[in-house]
């Protein structure tokens, strides 16, 4: 089972604080809006302008991002979290 | 009877929880904002742009849809519930 | 007597119960936003674009509607009701 | 002395309970947002597009209107009171 | 010494009761918003467009014109209290 | 040290009661929104319209400005302070 | 490791007290929105326009900047406090 996210929004998996990398982000606890981090597993086709074309998304499947703690709707697929949200609330590709 | 939802509408017939597929999408209770599944019955034609050109939406009739738990406005037809949302209320499709 | 509503408003004449269709629409008592049904008796022009042409609207005199319960401001014209509201009210036309 | 209403604005008599037509428009007291009933005594110009055009108003002089009973701001002429509204205000034309 | 407003304000001196035109125009004092009289002594370029254009002002230098009581900026210059105010602001010009 | 502000914004050195011009422009100590005076020290490019280009602003270094009292950010340069705004909390050049 | 911000976001790395430059821009303790000043480390490519043009941001790696005091979001990269924020957030850029 896949989902298809619509227009500009995106499925995004969780990175555990085990799943840290070695270079170690850490997602300080008591910033108001804490920065997360997860793994893009699908993204959608852009949002339509006002001329009819599509804007293609700046994410793409495998990118490893930084968002903001309460960014998207969780969601459950076949026993695993994931969340959707808007390209938008994606702070940083992490490379 | 049939509904024929305006512009960027679509009538969407929520599923239930014993309609749920083998791959299991489970929308936790406890989520803020909680996602939902459902079959799109109906979409609308687009929503105009500003040169008079409609933008065609990206569901079609017979998606299995992701939706917020507060999206739309239900109605009953010939005993059956829909409900009657905006494409931006979806958050994904169902593949 | 007639009125000519402005722009992207439509005059409607709200369906009673009693008129309700064969298939029978219902509006649930309890939910937050309830739709309703009526019938389209005059519509606008459509709105200015910014590059001066109107957008026809896509509902017709004669149609049969849906709407939310607290669309549109009410008059009385020789003794009916009716309703003024904004195309963006209409949830759906009743096929 | 004359009043000449800025862009989409425009100046309105408010017609007094025993100016009513023939026909009888009668506003509800309960309702939330009361229509009222006048006549246009002048118009702006209309507002100016992104383009530097003006989009001219639907309304005209010598036009009976409904508005809602909160639009626009009252003065006093030589005596008389007016309305100056802008014409989003204007729910349709009393032909 | 001279003020010049930017882009689409304009600088307003409010005429008091005395000054009031023969044709009378009163505000009543207990109107929610009331529109208030003065003389524009000077008007901004106006405002750009998305094109790089300035939208003239429709009103000028010498007008009088008629504005809501809380419109604009209170400020005194060489003893005398003027008004910056948006033509938004601005009501209707008095003729 | 220098500071350049970004596209619409400038910095401005207020003048103090002492630095007050022949004219005396006053500012009124009741009035909700004070106007201020003061010296325009650096100047932004220009916002970037939808089009890709810049509007120039139409203050320049130099200028004297009025502007609201609740205007820009304030910042301390070598002892001494500034103001950061953007152009539209200016009221007025004074000439 | 290293961040990629998106569209118009920026990389900052905030400057300590004990990096301020001989010139000083001190920060006022009591200022309601304090500026602080930072270091830029990485940008985003620019917002897409609604021709699909990207707007190149106005600051580069390696600028002074100041921004206000709660402007963007804080996280940690191998013990390093970043901020990341959007180019709107700058204030100036310290030349």
């Amino acid at each position: 089972m896949k989902l298809k996210p619509l227009h500009d929004r995106i499925v995004v998996k969780r990175m555990e604080e085990e799943e840290k990398t070695a270079g170690g982000i850490i997602i300080p606890d008591t910033a108001k809006e804490k920065p997360q981090q997860g793994k893009v597993m699908a993204v959608g086709e852009g949002k339509f302008t006002e001329n009819g074309n599509r804007t293609p998304l700046s994410v793409k499947e495998g990118d490893r991002i930084l968002f903001g703690k309460y960014a998207g709707t969780e969601i459950k697929v076949e026993g695993e979290e994931f969340l959707i949200m808007r390209e938008d609330d994606v702070l940083a590709i992490v490379q």
